[in-house]
């Protein structure tokens, strides 16, 4: 296992040790530890926007965290569900009294923290509503949508939902576009080499070199289905076969592509593999208004790349056009 | 070999059409497809910047090209200098009759072109000034010190360069600047894992499981010892040991840390390794001001890390502060 660490047990919290010390200008510390938020939340009357989950996948989620983006991020075990009570003080971190939109991703676990969260922020009266990303395609038919897990298009959430605060929108109002954000969005990975969870030692399962895993989560959930090792080419025409029907995107749409390689895979390819896409993409005539490329949503060395498109409106384009500043998605001055 | 490519002989050509699509908001093609400019270069009566290097260690070097950094950038085949040619090219869509500052790292190869080209130059009455980098301090003993390679510290040279010409500085003022930064910066970096080059399509060296190459360069030249691999902790107390004695940096300074993933390390990892480099740093009485943590300089899928140190005056710590905005590199909002 070669691994940059000290102590298999210790990863997150000394990652946060790291975090806190190197982003000064961005994120405070709050009282629990394995919650972090951003220096100026929560600003007073505006809506607060939290996620959480399991670490392991940086830059999420701790690096969201940001101007007109997240406010605070409850930290959990590498790949496992941060409890109640972190969930919870993200909850208080984030509220600035005109309540707190909770973005997070579809888990068993997740669900169940952040509304056992939600009943302990009750008795405070802070109010929370909750948006469900569930923008995986390949992890349940189209008939059970609501039981698809979320992946790399979260950021695309969070973006959306920083904005709307950001512009003022009340609570019902970030949840509204929010909402809409993760409706428009549809994600597939691919995975080409597993990654190893310091604590176990080993990968928790197997890509055999000269295959890939079509369809995988970015926990190792299985795909659809193991085939050869596919140009980049094929993987884009394959991943946009999928993702296009299923919302569907048509002719004339535009779209935000957000791009994230899973940890290991070079940036070199990761353009190779977007020129592909937007190939695609314009043979159907759908029209790219934004692109991001990089790490955005990683599985610590796992080998792969998702795709996540987002249909946009005139609403949605003005939330991705707002300045945003945090590790993660940086937004480029014009 | 697991890898999201086409053609192994044109990963490079695909790869600039993905970014040129990627980042039109930041990035404008030119006659030369190897060639990339920042979409507002040439700026009448300001000072270009140029830089350029074999390819593979994206986001460098096309990453740095943008707002008050880079204005044009040449970009060779993999880990391989870019013809003379391509560096003249570079110059002429970076100057707006002010002059250049060619910023490059310390490589026979771009040494070599980049001499030629300052020639082809003259001819058109374009006046070209360099700086090469050589951070890298396990590449030569401190009094041959001239002789060391430029690697991950370039990057803090492109944004105190950049800076300088945002502020008008004239040529020998963007120089003394970049200058002064390269000389005031640090490296050293440790690999895990090799990369593989597409075209090779196996390891061009190899670094066994259970041990680490202390001092490899960023194209796998070798190191200064083979050695078991340590923890983060040590790792970082070793290269701090290497790098703080040589500048030297002492009690009471201010530096920028720059930690850069080599390409397969996980961001994880790379915040716990910074985490024990501020340890050791604080323990020196070295002040952080301001930190980078991230994959800014990469080798492909090399399994890796990077630190590089920069001592600040006030002239450079002025530098540092700009904004500036490019895919590698973007400012947070204060």
């Amino acid at each position: 296992m070669q691994k940059i660490i000290n102590n298999p047990q210790t990863v997150v919290d000394e990652m946060i040790e790291g975090v806190v010390k190197a982003m000064p200008e961005t994120l405070s510390p709050t009282k629990n530890k394995r919650v972090l938020k951003y220096k100026n939340a929560p600003q007073k009357g505006r809506v607060g926007i939290v996620t959480g989950g399991g670490s392991g996948h940086k830059p999420a989620f701790v690096g969201y965290v940001g101007k007109n983006m997240v406010d605070a991020v409850a930290m959990g075990e590498l790949f496992s569900s941060p409890p109640a009570k972190m969930f919870y003080d993200a909850f208080v971190a984030a509220d600035g009294g005109a309540g707190v939109a909770c973005l997070y991703g579809n888990y068993a676990g997740d669900n169940m923290n952040v509304k056992m969260a939600i009943e302990m922020a009750e008795d405070d009266d802070i109010v929370v509503k909750t948006v469900v990303a569930n923008d995986d395609v390949p992890s349940a038919p189209k008939d059970k949508r609501e039981t698809r897990r979320g992946v790399a298009g979260e950021i695309l959430m969070w973006k959306v939902g920083g904005a709307k605060a950001a512009m003022g929108a009340d609570l019902d109002g970030v949840i509204a576009a929010a909402q809409k954000a993760i409706d428009n969005t549809r994600s597939m990975g691919v995975g080409l080499a597993p990654c190893t969870i310091p604590e176990v030692g080993h990968p928790n399962f197997t890509i055999e070199p000269g295959t890939m895993e079509v369809g995988i989560g970015h926990h190792g959930e299985p795909g659809i289905a193991v085939k050869p090792l596919a140009t980049a080419k094929e993987m884009a025409k394959e991943m946009v076969d999928v993702i296009v029907p299923d919302l569907p995107f048509v002719n004339g749409d535009e779209v935000v592509v957000l791009v994230s390689g899973l940890g290991s895979t070079p940036l070199l390819e990761q353009y190779i593999f977007f020129n592909n896409v937007e190939e695609e993409l314009s043979a159907r005539g759908i029209k790219i208004y934004k692109s991001y490329v990089g790490n955005y949503f990683t599985s610590l060395e796992m080998n792969g790349i998702t795709l996540s498109l987002m249909k946009l409106d005139d609403e949605l384009k003005e939330c991705i056009d707002m300045e945003c500043g945090c590790m993660g998605l940086t937004q480029l001055p014009k």
